[in-house]
């Protein structure tokens, strides 16, 4: 194996929402709809939206941003809070989630 | 909001791995090995290798592929296989992860 130097060059997230009985797909769309709106903003690389098949409300997230102030430079902007608002009502308990150094790799470097 | 049909179009993985004491740095560096081996293999989409900041030894992956069958695919190669048996000693206790039915978003799409 090659030598690797690591360090961490972006930020990363992931995130896991369990929606109300009967909202995951009003949760997933308002979360794609998130996608699409970040897609334009300044430093954002992954916006992913996935649905867990072994448990129908579960909705997961994985973010890449170039750094942790890109990523929450966006929490700030009018329509993310807009967003944010729509979706809370359809979340049960607190989403859970990680926030990454990412070191590298496919869709990182 | 404009309308949204939602359904899986990819396969994603979310991984955790906790290193024996001292083997974060080793653990990094294969799954960034892995992550350039699988670059060039059918179906990849992403392959991001993360450190959680608050534990030093917890590394994660994500990785979104066009399909469970290539990811499958990329598990029968030698290489891959090779960097697993490297990585197993470094780990402590069982990976968590979760496979997901992404659904769209950017990256997916």
């Amino acid at each position: 194996m090659e030598k690797t130097t690591i360090s961490a060059t972006k930020y990363g997230m992931t995130g896991k929402f369990r929606a109300k009985p009967g909202e995951a797909e009003k949760l997933a769309a308002i979360l794609l709809e998130a996608s699409r709106q970040v897609s334009v903003v300044k430093g954002i690389r992954l916006y992913a939206v996935g649905r867990d098949p072994k448990d129908e409300n579960v909705i997961h997230v994985m973010e890449i941003w170039d750094s942790k102030e890109d990523h929450d430079q966006s929490l700030t902007l009018p329509e993310t809070r807009a967003l944010i608002s729509q979706a809370m009502p359809l979340i049960d308990g607190k989403p859970e989630g990680v926030a990454l150094e990412m070191v590298g790799g496919l869709g990182v470097d």
